[in-house]
């Protein structure tokens, strides 16, 4: 497997296809897959947005004044009403906000970014980072290029273990993971359970040739690497009834 | 940045060097990052148990009680006691069970794994995976092989994503994260918080070389990829109070 990272892409603005800014700067070949930053997405999709776009309603402000308080740190409650919009559950309110998005990704804000915005505020994720995948995989198709996977990424932090990883949080023409339940294992019996998260793998290894700040680059090729004929899945986001962690975080509320 | 896996690596026993093993398959180069599979390790050194080696606890029993009735699946109480006895704390105990085990790693069942191995019942993860590490690349060392690192890598799941994603349980000759705080983003703006979790994407990146299964390998040699000359930190496993998942998880009761 082999991980190559795109060069040269330009600023990247609103309008911008980057279907045709990433096959004018590599040549892929079919089975490649080709990540690509939530954040390049977001600005080619105008995911822009200022802090005065969000009135802010009593529930911002309450949970402005709570992080506050709690952190000592000030919150816009602009902000927070940002995140409330982009959010269809908030899993924890203070000391941070942790939500899920509408397309069902947990993370601290929203995924909204603040640091790698110029002329404006705020930049949100893609609405639906499934479909600007599947987007930008028919772009490539358009110029010829057939056949490869296209990984909407983002890094974000986990419970557990500290610091920031690749993930996905859209893809298309790939499975999000890979079922290796009912093979054998190496002593002929069969494996226990075993989902294989391919999407969120391809995304982390695709961030380590990423990088991040100045010399960063939003787009990477992942080449010789063979998804197999495996079944695999598309699911990637659990549900509350399917996630312990969300069961406890509904009941539990920070106390300092 | 390529990867490659180790090919034909015999069935490993207790005692086996891994560093000979895998030096034999491979040549390495300053800079490289070798990838092992915790089961190997835990192999080689002999990790291996049976159930009968867990007397049973009231505490033990008990939780194996809760589970049964709770999942209709029957679990040993002598499976419950051998992952109390590899844990320093129970964040869940229904209906599964999750623990810190004794270096740190959070997991379900203390990492222990019922399927692959052979004459025994149970394979208990290293105990500690980064003295086992540090082992492995002295090894390395005395064959000649200067400035490669090890991780010794697990597959995991956990909250908010199915499927499992490789992860790392101990290092050496790297850096468990790399701190990019401070540096200037694209717009020449100081990012944000923004610490990469080098070991666990390298871990992720080498799980989709190395497979599961029969056709598995559990060895992965990491190429052409610079760590860099940014500051890092070898913190990778949150304490309770970096950790509000940790925390809510403490006050929380599964009940049905």
């Amino acid at each position: 497997m082999e991980l190559e990272p795109v060069r040269d892409l330009p600023e990247i603005r609103a309008g911008d296809d980057l279907a045709d800014l990433i096959a004018d700067r590599t040549t892929l070949e079919p089975g490649d897959v080709v990540t690509v930053a939530s954040t390049v997405v977001s600005k080619a999709e105008g995911r822009t947005a200022d802090l005065d776009d969000y009135p802010v309603s009593g529930r911002a402000r309450e949970i402005a004044d709570k992080i506050g308080e709690l952190t000592a740190e000030e919150k816009d409650p602009r902000f927070a009403q940002a995140v409330l919009e982009e959010s269809t559950e908030l899993l924890i309110d203070a000391p941070f906000l942790l939500t899920e998005t509408r397309f069902g990704h947990i993370s601290v804000n929203a995924g909204i970014d603040r640091s790698n915005v110029p002329g404006h505020d705020l930049l949100l994720l893609p609405k639906r980072p499934g479909k600007s995948a599947e987007r930008i995989r028919a772009g490539l198709e358009e110029r010829g290029v057939d056949d490869v996977a296209v990984i909407v990424t983002d890094t974000c932090g986990r419970p557990f273990r500290h610091g920031q990883r690749g993930v996905a949080l859209g893809w298309a023409g790939i499975s999000a993971s890979r079922d290796w339940r009912g093979e054998p294992d190496r002593d002929g019996r069969e494996l226990g359970v075993t989902v294989q998260s391919v999407v969120d793998e391809l995304s982390s290894a695709a961030n380590l040739v990423a990088g991040e700040g100045a010399g960063g680059t939003p787009a990477v090729v992942v080449r010789d690497w063979a998804f197999g004929d495996l079944e695999g899945s598309d699911e990637l986001f659990r549900s509350v009834e399917d996630d312990l962690v969300r069961q406890a975080l509904r009941e539990w509320e920070f106390d300092g």
